[in-house]
């Protein structure tokens, strides 16, 4: 696919300034440019590159003033961010979409596949699986027997959906394994990043609620809850029970203890040890165990001086002594 | 499969209280009760539920006393919570099982495969591989050449049994590979979750010892050895030649440093650091570098004051100052 | 594959003390010792088993002085442990390599296989991926669409390279995503384990360069960089555009901010928080926020005192007003 500035302008609402008839046909950062590629500059950090990238095009913000003529053309639009992101999600749209079901996937013959459905090669889809319309099964995902797939779901390689949750009992020879008879619930519009693991429920279900996203190798246990359209990023773990409310943010590789809840609009800091209730909404939280950030930052900050605190303790103690005997 | 409330009661051994051939088919949260599942109240934070289910049959205990009637059929048994452990075991047996070596999965021919064995679609069971009776290989295992697995063994979805494990010798240009020859020994009643990964060691073996149970995402690192019945939540990592004895507890993201030797029945805490050698058994440690959980959260209450203790000291110190000068 | 004795000294440089024609056939450690192998003796700490050994033949240093006869037969290098790091190199040489695309992997059509490359049965290479000379991907490495992989490569069991980078842009209904339309590019002599994800970036390329090393379950977020000969621990978590300078070593479970850089020659504790730049080669740092270690492991011993500190400080104040008020 090839566009004009000027036809990339129009579609935008922006105005030329160069090269009307400059080709595009890929995005560069402004940093990494080539001909035939658009750019954006948004960040002011970024200005000095508008002078020397070999983008063709450059989405600039209306307000930009140049100290000298550039080489490449420039769009001129309100907020060029946000019209890159736009641009992308254009240009995504106009790539053939995958779909399909793969001639190497499986798919139980029990299983229930929506329409617009794209499955993968070496996709494992398990006996009574629901699969909605217009959800993408990347290869190698395995979704175990039982669980149920919304609409406009993506999951990317390697995930695991609806394996047995971690449930045994002690007793004097070993650990009893406790059946996992429960399923998996993932609704409309949630993507799931590659060679993450959401477990089946022991009985029940383990719900993944409308719009969460979930990055790359997170852990979410049995009987877990995550509420709508919250996000997580990469290497979070969810012990099991847990339910976590609505629009929270979770930083990466932070942890949950079992059996708490977790306020809507909650903000978890990366690397964050969760281990109780959490307040109200919009609350923040960082920390292993996870406090308010302001305090975090500001007792770490001393936790650097406490060696030296430790002396001047012990000095003080010292000096204080002399002054009582001294008396 | 269906059964009625006599039935159940005497399988376990309880009393029915209300309708004898109420019916149920199913298990389900008290919380979360319909019509033909059976629920269990055991926690008394739930009690409340006992009103509003909609399951048919509640299993309770024996002394369970109701403040008026209820709609739903009740079982009075000694201990409600084993009992429904036990039910879910039973029902998991009676469910068909899954069984043989799926047509799809790839079986190395000099493999030894045991009786009664489950390999799932896309599983990659290596060269010489041994798999003992009545061992369960999830979709997509990969269990490189020369490990082996014993009887009874349960592996999920995604794990990578035997990859090489990470070595490397520095040179002036960069690392040279030092070959990983050994294998993994994984042993009866061993269950490993989704995803996690049990690198070979370099020579020797690196063992999962009986009745081991590990959770999803848990690395395991080359020429390290697991006791008897040692359990691991998700996330864990252990560095190289690690080795941990039986019964031990492991919490979540929990690390080990390499070359450290843990002792038996070890308790430790989720995201936890243990960087040498533990005591003895019976030992509870937790936080990084681990300590002993009750120092820990001391501790940890004291890091919140720290810019206060901080303005004290300085604060003290000038006071003092003023002291010995007034004298 | 079997040995003499006085093969295996003519081959590295040694001298027999013992029998000049012990067979062997394998590697053990000295303390797993067994009939046909061969062990090495470097660490003084495991000199004892050099007298109950059952290795055929054991490599030792040359200073190594006996206090009694061993059974079995010492070949006497300058170097032991390097020299059997060789021999394993050498050995693993002479072991049929793997090669050739397996008949179950799928490797669609316009992607460019190099020469002498394995690709592992179920291993899903997709469209426009290159794959350069003597290049191994083992089973279930899932390779995206317009991926380059170098020469020389290993990926390990399960691996995703460039699955999509983790973006989304709130809108007031939930989160909408922003395409992510670069690749990854992965240059020669690298080596990445079982079940790591390198995400591709969102415009541009994520780019591990020439001969890095990533342990398993690793996180390599959109738009990162990790720089030449850099090894990385298992588990490590790395945010979006973050780049790593050459001959770094992370440990386990580390994690890095989003668009930091580190400088070359850094060394990052395991388990570390690191979120700003680095200053300069050969930093070291530990602890979430990290810091010196030196620094970090003075703090957390003090840390341990905090409750000590806190009642010996009220104490102080105590004393000290008394002090003012009897004056």
């Amino acid at each position: 696919m090839e566009f004009t500035a000027k036809q990339i302008a129009d579609l935008i609402g922006g105005r030329v300034e160069g090269n009307e008839n400059a080709k595009i046909n890929t995005f560069a950062k402004i940093e990494e440019g080539k001909e035939g590629a658009i750019s954006f500059l948004s960040n002011p950090k970024y200005t000095p590159y508008i002078y020397e990238t070999k983008s063709s095009v450059v989405l600039v913000n209306n307000d930009l003033e140049l100290e000298h003529p550039v080489a490449c053309t420039l769009i001129r639009v309100e907020n060029a961010y946000e019209c890159v992101a736009k641009l992308m999600q254009m240009y995504a749209q106009m790539m053939p979409k995958k779909k399909g079901i793969d001639s190497l996937a499986f798919v139980a013959k029990s299983a229930k596949i929506g329409k617009d459905v794209y499955i993968g090669p070496f996709a494992c889809i398990g006996e009574n699986v629901t699969i909605g319309d217009g959800t993408a099964i990347y290869p190698h995902v395995v979704v175990y027997d039982g669980c149920k797939i919304g609409n406009n779901v993506t999951i990317h390689a390697g995930s695991v959906i609806g394996a047995d949750g971690f449930g045994f009992a002690p007793n004097t020879e070993g650990y009893e394994k406790i059946p996992q008879l429960g399923t998996v619930v993932i609704e409309d519009d949630v993507e799931i990043g590659a060679n993450t693991c959401i477990d089946r429920s022991t009985m029940g279900q383990t719900i993944i609620h409308k719009g969460v996203k979930l990055d790359n190798l997170i852990q979410v246990a049995h009987n877990c809850e995550i509420g709508e359209n919250t996000v997580m990023s990469a290497q979070v773990g969810m012990a099991g029970s847990t339910k976590i409310g609505a629009w929270c943010m979770v930083g990466g590789q932070a942890g949950f203890a079992g059996h708490i809840k977790i306020a809507d609009r909650t903000f978890i800091g990366a690397q964050s040890g969760v281990i109780s209730n959490t307040k109200g909404n919009g609350e923040q939280l960082i920390g292993a165990p996870a406090i308010d950030p302001k305090l975090f930052f500001k007792a770490q900050a001393v936790v650097k001086r406490l060696p030296d605190m430790y002396r001047e303790l012990n000095a003080l103690r010292k000096e204080l002594e002399e002054l009582k005997k001294s008396k």
